[in-house]
């Protein structure tokens, strides 16, 4: 049975861009461009909790990752490396290389290499932690804070198949086979958009990522900010194939589903035109959705059937 | 029952320094000094493979840091902020009062402050994630393969004490009573000597925090800098209080015994005065041990006790 450091050395030794010393040492170290900030964002995945223990190891790999550079993304910094610890109950050769390749290749879409990082056994499940490092200019930086009364509220990507996904894998909808087909990717495949998000630093006002619902993660941008917000449901961006469900479960699953991490981001009306550039660019489908207002609080309008009293619930870990 | 937010919020919602964004955004922010770069690190501890279920929550915040901050010290960096990722089996307020009170008196004791995290639901037992950030002087770093034949080699505080109080959490010489109440603070309260640290660099050649054993620590730098060493087993700086256990027993604990997080470093012999200034300044004890010399491989000379095969090898965790 291979050690710690075999372990380490045959799958997850990758070489360290210029600058930056990478795994072996007591210490990953990192450059941080001058007038820059270290941007850090940690994530931990739990076996049972945020994946089932059956999944494709090189999903989990991949998704292990883009949950924290969707972190970065959201903040408008561009990725500089990233650790991975990893607690297991044992080393399984074939799962650590799919884990192994899925990791990498998306740290080497985004240009966020692997420097460092904790291997340990576990007398129980997977437990993943993944901590991601960009940098952002001084005050450039997308804070949640940043939204004024007036600003554009834009989301990238489409809204609603994740959760919808994560349904039918828990059994509900069974009549629907060949549609978790077509959306499992999108639980279990994010693409956080993390080349747009880096190009919004100084463009937007304020960005999140949305983990938790679209509902609760704009509630989180617009409580830090002090403003309120109106979105028109018929402009948000649901997934095409999410039509044949009833439209109580598709509501749900646009305002409350979690798992997207996509961007929904604020922008002052006249930065409309460089978004929807860049976007292009970046082959990223941006829509606006609504607007910030004075006051507090969400109001959706056009909703195709009342929001109930959890309408602004999104996931809670100990709720 | 509180929500993942109200928890962060109660027990973890420390003030950030200045310049330094803290928890409550998709990243924290930290700025790095012109001509020093990020030095960042990460350890997870799972119940029952790094701590006992029923540890004093208090010591355990602690050592939580403690092992993350023990290695900036070991690369000489000063620490800037820290990252926290708790996965728990549920909710229990006074347990995360007594764990946060732990953290936080070492983060402010070494001006690491939390500045980010998670917290997840496990269905398992409890694992911890830290992450620690520092910034140090581009090339005053102390990397592990800066040894030079020549060097002598140092080591801070005591060896021993944190292992043979395992031993006898464990169960093994159980007449000792007494002596574990002497010793196991030095097992769940390790002090790593973080500022002593930090000054080493651009002093020292190579340094290393010695978490899995001397003897194999020492073999990590020696292997990173192409070089041999031999230790003199007389100067080795053991505990006062191993004195009553067998020689055996007491070789194998300061040779072999890990947990200790005191720093094994290397530096020109010129560089002695300047060093016993710093540990005098620094309230460290500082202890000559031996030399680095050409070759490979670790001899210790005038030990109790012939050196077994297993001379060389302390903890792997997939071993």
């Amino acid at each position: 049975m291979a050690g710690e450091f075999d372990l380490i050395a045959r799958h997850f030794d990758w070489p360290a861009p210029a600058g930056t010393l990478g795994v072996g040492d007591d210490c990953a170290l990192l450059p941080v461009a001058s007038g820059h900030r270290l941007a850090i964002t940690t994530d931990l995945l739990v076996e049972g909790c945020h994946f089932f223990s059956g999944v494709d190891p090189q999903a989990l790999g991949h998704k292990a990752l883009a949950v924290n550079v969707s972190d970065l993304a959201a903040m408008g910094a561009r990725p500089l490396g990233c650790l991975l610890g990893l607690s297991l109950p044992g080393v399984d050769d074939d799962w650590l290389a799919g884990f192994a390749r899925g990791f990498r290749a998306l740290a080497d879409g985004v240009g966020c290499p692997l420097i460092g990082g904790d291997t340990t056994r576990s007398p129980q499940g997977i437990v993943i932690s993944v901590t991601a490092m960009g940098e952002v200019a001084v005050d450039a930086e997308l804070r949640r804070s940043g939204a004024r009364p007036g600003d554009d509220i834009w989301v990238t990507g489409t809204l609603g198949a994740p959760h919808v996904a994560l349904e039918l894998l828990q059994g509900r909808h069974p009549s629907h086979a060949a549609l978790l087909e077509s959306l499992q990717a999108m639980l279990e495949w994010p693409q956080p958009p993390v080349a747009f998000g880096t190009a919004l630093a100084g463009v937007a006002h304020a960005a999140i990522d949305i983990s938790d619902g679209l509902l609760q993660d704009l509630g989180h941008v617009l409580k830090a900010s002090g403003c309120a917000a109106e979105i028109e449901y018929s402009r948000l961006p649901v997934h095409e194939r999410l039509g044949v469900l009833d439209a109580a479960v598709v509501q749900r699953a646009v305002l409350n589903g979690g798992d997207v991490y996509q961007l929904c981001f604020t922008a002052a009306p006249l930065a409309g035109p460089v978004i929807e550039a860049l976007a292009a660019r970046h082959g990223i489908r941006a829509t606006r959705v609504g607007r910030v207002l004075p006051g507090q609080g969400v109001r959706v309008s056009g909703c195709p059937l009342p929001l109930g009293g959890d309408g602004y619930a999104g996931f809670d870990h100990f709720g």
